[in-house]
C-alpha cells in the first residue's frame, strides 16, 4: 500500500514556513511514513533553499501553485502580499482534501497581521478550515505527549470569552475533544474541565457563577453521553505532573489558559490539530518568527510532528 | 550573630499546615540559617504529630496562642472554626513583626472558605497583610529558581481583570517587583511584562487595546524611572525555556497567567511573597490539601523555601 499523501501548505512566504518545509522533504524519517506534498511556490521554495543553506526540492514534492510574485519582496517581512499567498495555499490544499486527493492537510504557519491586511476575512487556519470545509461545529485542538487540550475559545479578545462560554459549545468541544483521543488512543479517554475563574471559582468565591451555571451543566451533558469527564479542575493545578499523566485530554476555556503550559511543557513538539472537520488538518505549533526566517535557524520538528499525527489520524478505523 | 527569628504561622487546623510545621522544625538544615517560631495552638500540634507519625514539637519552637478549641474537630475538614483559628495566627504573628519582635513571617495555607464561613473579610493572606500593616501598594510575588512573577490582580473573578489593570497599579508592580528582585539579586533586573490579550493583542487585533491604552504606558513611565521592562510579551511565549533565563521577573496581569506556568515548572519549591509591605512576609506555594491533611503525606519543601526566602529579605541591605 503506497503511505499517504499528505497536503503541507508552504506558509506565509515572509516567515519560517518555506525552510520547515524544505527541512522536512530532506528528512528521510518523514519518508518512512508519509509522501508529503508542499502547496506553495517552487521558486520561493528555491530562493529559500539557496539563503538558508538547504537542499533545493524536487519539483515531483511541490504542487507548484505560480502565485507568488517575489519581485521586490523581501524575507522577513510579511505585507498583504504574502498574506493572500499564503492563504491562497490554504484554500487549493482544503480543495485538494474535498476533493479526496490527499488524505489530510498539515499547515506551515500565517501571519495574522498579513491575512488582515490581504484583507481575507478570519483571524486563521481554525476559522479558515471550518469555514471552508462547511463544518457545523469545530474546535482548535493541541497534541503532544506531555500534555493535549481543546479550546472553547481561542482568538478573541480576553474580555470575550465569558459571553462565548456557552453551554452547547462546551458541550461540542468535550464530544469532539474525547472522539479524537479515543480514535489516536483506542481507548476510553479521561477528559478533564477546567475552570475559568482562580481556583475554578472556589465555590462561586470568584467570577460569575461560569463553573456553575455553565461548565458543571455541560460536563453532566457529557458524561451522561458516556463520557468520563471530570473538573471544573482549577486551571493552576491542571498541568501538575501528576493530573497531566492521568488526563488523556484537557479542555480549556480561553486560549493562554491551554497555550501558556503547552508552550512552555512541549514547545516545538506540540501539534496543532482542528477537530470537527470533514477532512483531517494538523499544523506546527509555531508563528512565522519572521525575525529568524530564512536564515536556516528554525526548528522544523513540529512540522515533522503534524504530518506524523496527520497520517496516524487519516489511517486509523474511524477516522 | 544568632539567627533570624522567623514567625511560620501554623495554617489552618484542618489542613497541611500543621504537619509541613512539624516538618520544618524536625528539618536539620533550617536551624543553620533560621530560628523558625510556630504561631498556633501546641495541643494541635502535638496531636497532629501523633496522627500523622511526626516528632512532637519543642515547646520552646511554639508560641502556643491557646486559642483553637479541637472538640468534636475532624483533621481534613474546614469550618468557620478552623477558618477563625487560621485568621487568628495570622494576625498575632502580623503584630509580633510589626513590634519587631520577628524578622519576618512565613506562613502555612488558609482556606478561603473557611475565611469567609468565619466572616472574615479577606479573601487571603495577601489582603490580610496589606490592610493590618497599613500598605499602601503591595502585591503578591511568586519566587523560583525556574521563574519568577508578580500580579497585576489576584483573586478576583475573570471577568474583573480588565478593569482592575489600571495604569498606577502596573507601575506599582513593577517598581515594587524591581526593588525585590535589586534586593534578591544585587544586580538591575530585567522585568518582562506580559500582555492581556492573546498574542498581546497582536497590534490590537484582539482584545480592547489594553496593551496599546494601558501596558506600554506604564511600562513608559517604569522605563523613564529607570527600570529595565521589556514587553507586552506574548503570555503563552513568555515562559519558554529562554525567555525564562533571560528575564529576572514577570509581570502578570491575573491570577492564572502566571499561577499555570509556575505551578506547572516549579511545584514544591515556588515561594509566595507579599511586596511592598512594611515587613517581611513569605508564603508557601500550596493550598491547605485537606484531602491529604494529617496523613504524613504532605511535602514540606515549600515551607522550608519560604523560611529561606525570608531570611534572604531580611538580612539583605535595603530591605
Amino acid at each position: 500500500m503506497p503511505l499517504p499523501l499528505i497536503a503541507v501548505t508552504m506558509g506565509d512566504p515572509a516567515g519560517v514556513g518555506p525552510e520547515v518545509c524544505l527541512q522536512l522533504l530532506a528528512n528521510e524519517e518523514v519518508r518512512t511514513f508519509a509522501r508529503p506534498v508542499i502547496f506553495g511556490d517552487l521558486a520561493i521554495l528555491q530562493r529559500c533553499a539557496k539563503q538558508a543553506g538547504l537542499p533545493s526540492p524536487e519539483a515531483s514534492s511541490v504542487r507548484d501553485l505560480t502565485f507568488f510574485d517575489d519581485s521586490g519582496f523581501e524575507p522577513g517581512v510579511v505585507s498583504a502580499k504574502t498574506g493572500a499567498a499564503g492563504y491562497h495555499y490554504v484554500i487549493k490544499s482544503i480543495e485538494a482534501a474535498m476533493a479526496g486527493e490527499v488524505a489530510a492537510v498539515a499547515t506551515a504557519p500565517l501571519n495574522k497581521e498579513a491575512l488582515r491586511a490581504a484583507g481575507v476575512p478570519y483571524p486563521g487556519h481554525t476559522e479558515i478550515f471550518a469555514d471552508k470545509t462547511g463544518a457545523k461545529r469545530a474546535c482548535m485542538f493541541q497534541y503532544s505527549d506531555e500534555v493535549r487540550a481543546s479550546f472553547v475559545t481561542v482568538h478573541c479578545g480576553y474580555h470575550e470569552v465569558p459571553a462565548l462560554m456557552t453551554l452547547e459549545r462546551i458541550v461540542d468541544v468535550i464530544e469532539l475533544t474525547a472522539a479524537a483521543m479515543r480514535r489516536i488512543r483506542g481507548t476510553e479517554p479521561k477528559i478533564g474541565v477546567l475552570g475559568l475563574n482562580p481556583h475554578a471559582g472556589e465555590h462561586g468565591l470568584f467570577g460569575n457563577g461560569e463553573e456553575e451555571h455553565i461548565i458543571i451543566p455541560a460536563m453532566e451533558i457529557a458524561r451522561s453521553r458516556g463520557i468520563d469527564v471530570e473538573g471544573p479542575i482549577p486551571p493552576d493545578t491542571a498541568f501538575l505532573p501528576a493530573r497531566r499523566r492521568s488526563t488523556d485530554a484537557f479542555i480549556c476555556m480561553y486560549h493562554d489558559q491551554g497555550h501558556i503550559p503547552l508552550k512552555a511543557l512541549a514547545f516545538d513538539t506540540a501539534v496543532n490539530t482542528t477537530l470537527g472537520l470533514p477532512i483531517i488538518r494538523t499544523s506546527v505549533d509555531h508563528g512565522t518568527a519572521c525575525d529568524i526566517a530564512w536564515q536556516g535557524k528554525a526548528t522544523g520538528s513540529s512540522l515533522v510532528e503534524a504530518v506524523r499525527l496527520a497520517v496516524k489520524l487519516a489511517t486509523t478505523p474511524g477516522s
